[in-house]
């Protein structure tokens, strides 16, 4: 197990052993015990944004994507229009969500590198008045890439249109206020920033359009109006959870507290990042983005131009000397990318630029 | 944890120490060590309905009822009718997932003690030729009935018509084999009769079925022929897997084949369901179903008469002597339920209805 390499992934990320060790107890799913640790993560989920008196929180079994799904099926009513803010893959899955339910959509979409700005959204809304709701990526995991998500709000807000935010990769480590930022849903996952694991995701949801989105959803398992309604009745899930996922979610929250919260997560994570970036630019290894738009989340670099090196090659060396990568997500420039979440400090990053250093030595990849 | 208490729930249950163990280790969900979990996954599960010739296995994230509803989804296409097979609230479950999806769909619904006959099924289809898929309920968790899937299941082929099975709480268990019983999909989870821990579900889909019902889902996260495609073409999941479940559920199947397989699995239960059946007919605990139709998983009882008898706090004393039971889910009777699933084997099921035999005592409930 201590062999087991440091994940430098978006997520699953390396968690803790204590968060692990919590999924060594079984959970009765009716039981009044797990019904207090459900109550519990939800409680310490909303503190994190300030927004127990404005928001729900309602989690959901399966991956982020789930829960992004549900977002949009339960709160887009069924004659409305969304708008989808581009700049990646999730953004580019955000908009396929909105098709395969059905939903009116359109996309504004910009280059990998750049991202969307405010005037760019009240353009849009003023072109085009019948768009509701405005979905953003908040941090865009298939660059790293930072979306102004403060300034876009308050132009959404203005137009009195609504904003749904994929908040998977940030959420946790960058400051979001919902008492400050006007927004309808805010979508996130266990196994991110919070360092739990992957198997549950959560919405906080705006109370009254929670209320109001009942007969909304395209589905059973993903309707949010219904899965809040009975969890306030009974404070159960409506179908079986992943026990195991939410206990583990509950260490792992404690460890967030313990650590000195957002302020104390989001220092570690630009710590990393900065180790990661100083680190890689004296190997040669320059990132995609420019600093001022990097979120200390992953790190986008392109890959060596060099003919000795190949992605699958590189990978199994560092992941020989104890650390997980991950691919590029763009289409038109080869890239890798390396995590800076997770159970892992400033050392870890550094000792993974160190594998990487000597891995490119170990493959003669001198053309960087 | 050693004081954990036993769970005699239909699922989640109590797991192994080796199963949980296998959660202690982060995997990459990109990692080429994960994907071979998963392969090796689905094959032993394809093994043990000797499926691999004519099904694949999907898995999906979420809860066994995620699986229902993105097989109805993705095989049942939009002009499909479903003749869905009720006795109990699973089956209920199923006719809601077919109208909340927009899926034509007719119900029979026999009385919670009533198993469905191939004779029903038979004139049903006679008198309804616009079906196109039955649902039925293999084992009935709400009361723990049995319906006869072998000659249902003929009757359906031989009208030409599409089975679909919920096999929740009785695959592993109770043996059905794909080359004999004529099914387009059957759903079942990890957190049941396999003994892994909760937070996937599979289906089992016929080949050339999924092949054609590619563009029928009404979800991107749930739709089975396009999680099926990519993880054929790619080896990992479309989205996020819980990766620590899935860890989780090959370790048990480890020990289900080291165990002896579904032979040896549905022993030891019929086994745990006589000593559970015996012994509280000695207290004088009658149960709902007679034993023809009784399925050695859970086990419906009518409550105690006896005013003094509130299931609540039964159930809280019977915890605090290491014992989690289930509440009844029949509306016309009252009742409490035990399962005779999970980790646990004659001995401990005595041991059950030695702590069912003390509470009464202390609650001094007389008339039973």
């Amino acid at each position: 197990m201590s062999n087991a390499p440091i994940l430098l992934t978006p997520g699953p990320l390396t968690t803790s052993i204590r968060t692990r060790q919590a999924m060594l107890v079984d959970w009765g799913s009716w039981d009044r015990d797990f019904n207090q640790l459900t109550a519990s993560v939800c409680e310490q989920l909303l503190a994190i944004i300030d927004g127990a008196a404005s928001h729900h929180c309602v989690p959901l079994q399966g991956s982020g994507t789930f829960a992004v799904e549900a977002a949009i099926g339960t709160l887009v009513p069924r004659d409305g229009k969304v708008l989808v803010l581009i700049n990646g893959a999730y953004g580019q899955r955000l908009a396929k969500i909105c098709k395969v339910l059905g939903r009116q959509y359109s996309t504004f979409e910009t280059a990998e590198d750049q991202p969307t700005t405010a005037a760019d959204v009240d353009r849009l809304l003023t072109a085009d008045p019948s768009v509701t709701h405005v979905a953003l990526i908040h941090c865009e995991t298939s660059t790293g890439i930072l979306n102004p998500l403060a300034e876009i709000a308050q132009v959404i807000k203005r137009h009195g249109k609504r904003l749904i935010i994929d908040a998977m990769s940030s959420f946790g480590a960058l400051p979001i206020d919902a008492r400050e930022i006007p927004f309808e849903a805010l979508i996130a996952a266990s196994g991110k920033c919070l360092e739990g694991v992957p198997g549950m995701g959560f919405v906080f949801a705006e109370k009254t359009a929670l209320v109001a989105a009942e007969g909304n959803a395209h589905s059973l398992a993903m309707d949010l109006h219904d899965q809040h309604a009975y969890m306030a009745k009974t404070g159960q899930w409506r179908f079986t959870p992943p026990t195991h996922v939410v206990a583990a979610l509950h260490e792992a929250l404690q460890q967030y507290a313990e650590e000195g919260g957002l302020p104390a997560r989001h220092q570690r994570y630009a710590d990393n990042c900065k180790t990661l970036l100083d680190g890689m630019a004296k190997i040669g290894l320059q990132s995609f983005l420019p600093a001022e738009i990097q979120a200390p989340i992953i790190v986008t670099f392109h890959a060596p131009t060099d003919a000795r090196y190949q992605f699958k090659d590189f990978y199994e060396r560092v992941k020989a000397k104890g650390f997980i990568l991950y691919p590029g997500k763009l289409t038109q420039v080869e890239t890798f990318r390396v995590g800076c979440i997770g159970v892992v400090g400033p050392d870890g990053m550094q000792a993974a630029v160190n594998a990487v250093a000597e891995v490119l030595r170990e493959m003669e990849v001198l053309d960087i």
